[in-house]
Order: structure tokens, then sequence, then C-alpha cells
């Protein structure tokens, strides 16, 4: 699913924001959404992030490579409300061998205010949880990822 | 975990209902319990018969039968609150060797009035979603499910 | 929000199907969507209804009409897996001054094969949960909805 | 709710731990509880916290105070999977006049391993959002979280 040779720069090539409209069901009896959905928003910009760059998870779990999450953690600054759209930038802060941090900014999408931010970190894994070394064991998927890391 | 001699007759047995307290999270803006999770609670509830019948649904899944929905019916009748408890009557309505229909009545257990009643229809499928023949390929936990049928 | 002269003749508008691809905590162990989720779904899907009829929710919630739901049925078919994108078609079924009721097709978005259909009924009520006679109290709002009933 | 004559000295108390079940639809495909519902557990055992101190959060909601969410930390150490029950140990960390600090340590019931820790900030606040100083306002149940602070 990686091949090298269709690896696109990083120059050419802008990841766009993830965002969508607030679900009915994402609020609380507060009349804001519960904060447990910014974790949920959190893996649906994570995912279309590994999608833009050319590692649908999908594929990726088919290929035996399972990205649990090792740890969590989120500010929230202003509430959101039914109504409102939210708009996420992600980031692939760090990248080793086995593990990687991804920092995200959530946007309200018409105000452009900051409305939280965190920070997820996950390794590499196969499906009996055993740690996945991945310069070794998939290196087109690394490169790829190597490819969209911040500096 | 279905020997034939430990089925408790259902002379000797009453199942209790399943209930608890009211998640915070299990509210929406309109401040009462979202609907949808009404249909989770049905789930705890099944769940929780099936185990107190001694037919836990992590080892029939362990043994390789899954337990799909194929249907959900559920009627709304007051609304709960965060506070509020419920406690459900779960029963085991119809059985086949392929299917079977479970009712609940949902109620508040402080006031004992009625909230909600439903109707799940399910079936037995492997894991490959195959459909199982219970009577034929499971004989004790078809037995024990037949022994808790409601007449 | 619902002034006369706006009304969009049925002849002139479609409503589009609402859809989107399905998020990987929507999954269960058993590998397939939660069927409970099926039912937001149908939430969000009556929701973008409502909106592309000029009758946003969070509006309605605004001038103090409630939408809580009586009943759900769902059957389900074919299961979804992480990597497919749903499509709902929703229609406007039964309205009467008090009461109206909404059906749902699911479709895989790829393949077009239906994974289930289901049926909701609501009521309209004030935000003390009093119903609220919609052709009197609303008549603007009522004149829409009745705009975009199937026949 | 709070009256000064009925505070249980920290020595006669024990704050139990909050504990149940893992429930089926809390699964994702991994086979492992997905990790967004750690969050809400810490809900859970917060507001069970909040109830065996007396102060149960749905009379504080009725009293207009409101707690909203600052911050989610999370580790995530080892996995839980349908079948297992989880205990969670919470403590108030910190208090001040406008905010406080709770931990979580949520293990494994059965084998009293730790599978995950936690930490969330929070402000006091009405129904508006605006900010609420504890101590002048409330200050029967600011006493009352004091006393139940961690030294």
């Amino acid at each position: 699913m990686t091949e090298r040779h269709d690896i696109i720069p990083i120059d050419s090539m802008d990841i766009l924001p993830y965002g969508r409209a607030i679900f009915y069901y994402e609020t609380d009896q507060m009349g804001i959404v519960h904060h447990s959905n910014y974790i949920r928003w959190m893996e649906e910009a994570r995912l279309d992030f590994l999608n833009q760059i050319g590692l649908p998870y999908d594929k990726m779990e088919e290929e035996g490579i399972l990205v649990p999450v090792l740890s969590v953690n989120t500010q929230y600054k202003l509430a959101f409300h039914y109504g409102d759209t939210f708009s996420i930038n992600c980031k692939l802060e760090k990248l080793s061998g086995i593990k990687f941090t991804v920092s995200y900014e959530i946007y309200n999408a018409e105000t452009r205010l900051l409305h939280a931010d965190g920070i997820t970190e996950h390794c590499f894994v196969t499906k009996k949880m055993v740690p996945v070394r991945m310069p070794r064991e998939y290196p087109e998927i690394y490169q790829r990822l190597l490819t969209f890391k911040e500096h």
C-alpha cells in the first residue's frame, strides 16, 4: 500500500484540517458537547490524517498493525454547542520506530476560535499486542510517516 | 460452561431484574437520557440475563458463537433524568434453532413506573457470520436457553 | 426562520441523502458497527433532513420546540465495517398536528446495498414536555413540514 | 443539602472505590475497551465520589452549580476486555475557591493490576457559565469538599 515512488513530497502536499458539524447526541444536559467526545473527534482527525497521507487505518489493520493509545491529554477552553462545526488541525509531532505522538488544535470552524487542544501518544503492535518495530518490519509505512512528521 | 447436570430448574430460579444508576454522559441537551442509550441498556440487561442463566457471553464468543442483532423495537413512554435508576425485566420470548427474541420492560427503580419497553431479535453465527444451528452444534447451550424461555 | 414566501416547492427540491464514513469508535469487538449507532445515524439523518428543508433543529429548540422520540424500529440486514461509508434516505412519512413519523433506508454508499431500514416516531413538546399543537402554535413550521411529507 | 452538622469526619469515613463490569458496547474492533470510555468511567467515579461525600451532582445542578471539565490526562497501561470488571480509586487532589483536581487509578477488580491512571481539572460555574466563588457563595459545599481533600 505504500510503495516508495508514490510518496508525495511534504512541500507539495498540505494536510487538510478535519471537521464536521456536531451531532445532537454529543451534547449533555449542561447544554454543551460532553468532554469525552473530543477524545473521539481526535481519533476521527488522526485517522483522517493517516488517510490523507496514504495510510488508511483499515488497510493497516488488515496488514496486521494495530495502533492503540498510550496516553491522552486534552485542555478544554471553550464549550461547543449543537449547531457548531468543529475543525481540527492534526500534526505528527514525534515518531520513533515503535511509537508516535500526535497534536491537535480544535477550532470552531465559523469563529476560528480555539476551543481545545490535545496530544495523544500511540504505539504500533500486532493483533496479539506485541510491539512492532516499524523501520524493520514495515519500512515503507515508516518512511511515509517520517515524511509527514513536523520538523 | 454448560454441563447438563448444573442446569437449575426454572421453578427454583428467578431471574433478577437488571438495573443501575443513570450516567451523566447518557443525558443530552434536552435534559433527559438520549434515546439511543436505551438500546445499550437493553444489551446490558440481555447479557446480564445470559450471565444469570449460566451462559456468559464472553465465554460464548470464546467458543465461537456470536449473537448479532437482527432488529430493535423500542417504545419510549416516560423520560429518564440524571439521578434516576432504571430497572429492566428481560424475558426470552422466542427461541428457534437459529434465532431468538428478547423482550424488555424498563422501569424507574424508585417510582416503579414503566418508562419504556422493547423487543430485540438475534441470530447465532460464527465469527465468519455463518449461521449456527444451535440444537445440533451446541445442544447444551440450546437446552439451557430453552429452559429459560417464557411459556 | 420559516416565512411562508421562502418555502421551496417540493418539485424543485430534492432532499439529498445523508451519509458519512464510519468512525472507528463505532465498531465493537464483533468487528462490525455496534447496532446502537444506527439509532444515532438515524438522528443525524433526521436532523440533516430538517436542516435541508429550512428547519434547523437548533433554531427550533431556541423557539421552544423539542422533538423527543416516541419509538424506534430498526431492521439490521447487513453489517457495516470500519472503512465503509453509509448513506441514508430519510422520508417524512406521516404528520399530524402533534406527531410525525420518519422512515430511513441505510445503504452502503459504495455497494448501494441496503444494510438496514427503520422508522422513528416523534412528538412536538415544549421545554416543560407539554405537547405543542403545531398548526395553531407554529403554523409556518407546520406548513413547511407538510410540504415535504411523502404522498 | 450540606448542613454543617452532618459532615462526617474524614477519619471515620473511607471512600469506597467505584467499579462495575465492562459493557459489550464499550469494546471496539481491536477487541479491547475503546480508550474514550475511560474518560467516561472517570466521570462515573467522580460523580460517585461526590455522592459518597454527600454532594450528589444532580442536587448541585439544581442549586445552580455546574462543574465542567477543564482538562483530562490519562495514561493507558493495560487493555480492558469484555468480561473484566474495573475498579477506580478517586481522590480530590487540589481544591481552590473556583477549581479542583481529581486523580484516578483504574484497576482490574480481579487481578488488582493498574490498567490506567488519570487526572481531571474542573471549575465551578453557573448555568450561564459564569465562574462561582465557592467559599463565599456556597460555603457549606466548599467546606464539605475541603474535608475530603487529600493532604
